[in-house]
């Protein structure tokens, strides 16, 4: 089908939302080029960044809607644009751990890259001015982030199933996935609770099985240098992967 | 009954434990005149402080039993000292908040002293090397702080229960109760889960229903004066309530 871009309805820090002429429960997502960092305080251009993300988010909503995923994901429009239901996202972002790293593994002082005997699912309140802040079921109930408990106990469950499934496919890559960010959303027509957002090394820390090597934003995040060739990277084995 | 206090078991902030000759069930309580802080950065002492808290916590606990709830406490010795049960204690702080205040509402960026819907329960990681860290039940359970859920679920029930009687007993000394730290522990003897630990302007936030003055730690944590007079205010004002 083709679509045809109407006008801007969201900027964020890695995407343009854009209106679709005639349709009122679908949109137009345009990947951006800026890489963020540290709640926006640091900030970077990077030609083909947004493309690479998008072809990556690509692969894997196409390979998780395979398995019976919901997603927002429609179609591809071009290298750096796609079309996908229109949602309202629920204000948390939902975040997988496999083994822990970043805020958390800091919070407790453990180790980077400690296994966990189980995958964790923390929520962030997603708020830039408050900086995103970790907040526990009770206080997303709280701020009504979400109606009831029972959708915070969805949301769980989706991410456990949707992080299987990401597992399996990076480690036919090579690749440990570590931890990933999710963000779901309603979707505007049926009222369905959808996987919303992207999935790219923007959202995940995704290590090289065997050199452990970073193959995610925390290149960019930590001044390790090589950010586009390690998307790069990323895009050409889930290529193989799933084709 | 008449106890012998012997050697020291432990010594906390505000508290030291000491073993009680021939009872292995029983520990001796002695309260401090220290006043801590930002995770002890702020330090200062306050001669009649600790005996203070002692007499407030006594009546509170004591109040807390003939209403049926199971806790750490046996005796009174004198001011400064209490006999209770010895308890394991679970390393988790549980809040409950009836308005917002402190680290919280300033996390959600919330006016202090804004009223909540219903009471919140939150967990904090006992643990002064890394600052108490705020935690959500997953992560409790990650850090094995409890053995399974349903432990975390009757913290937070008896938390509440304990809440409805302390607004109670506040409510009748014109003081409003704008939230609290509990501590629970597994009874050394029986194993039951008991409420441990104290309850003193040290451990609640205490606010005149009147004036709105503090009347708890605050006080000494920003530097408002009259931390002694306000704790003696509390126990005075307990003291006609409760005989």
């Amino acid at each position: 089908m083709n679509f045809t871009k109407a006008d801007l309805m969201y900027e964020g820090k890695a995407k343009r939302i854009y209106h679709i002429q005639g349709e009122d429960y679908l949109i137009w997502m345009s990947y951006k080029d800026s890489l963020t960092a540290f709640n926006g305080v640091k900030k970077e251009e990077m030609t083909g960044k947004g493309q690479l993300n998008n072809k990556i988010a690509n692969l894997i909503f196409h390979y998780l809607t395979s398995k019976g995923v919901s997603t927002h994901w429609v179609q591809n429009v071009d290298d750096n644009n796609t079309i996908c239901r229109a949602v309202k996202i629920i204000p948390l972002e939902v975040v997988v751990r496999n083994r822990l790293a970043g805020s958390t593994a800091k919070k407790f002082g453990i180790t980077e890259g400690s296994s966990l005997e189980k995958p964790l699912v923390e929520f962030y309140y997603k708020n830039d001015d408050l900086g995103d802040p970790f907040l526990s079921d009770d206080q997303a109930l709280m701020l009504k982030a979400v109606e009831s408990p029972s959708t915070l106990d969805e949301l769980k469950q989706k991410a456990l199933k949707i992080n299987q499934y990401l597992l399996g496919l990076f480690h036919q890559c090579d690749i440990d996935l570590i931890d990933f960010k999710l963000e779901f959303g309603w979707d505007q027509e049926t009222k369905e609770l959808l996987l919303a957002d992207e999935i790219s090394p923007d959202t995940c820390r995704l290590w090289d099985h065997k050199t452990l090597e970073k193959m995610d934003k925390d290149r960019f995040r930590r001044d390790l240098g090589g950010v586009l060739e390690a998307y790069q990277n990323v895009y050409d084995r889930l290529l193989t992967t799933v084709s």
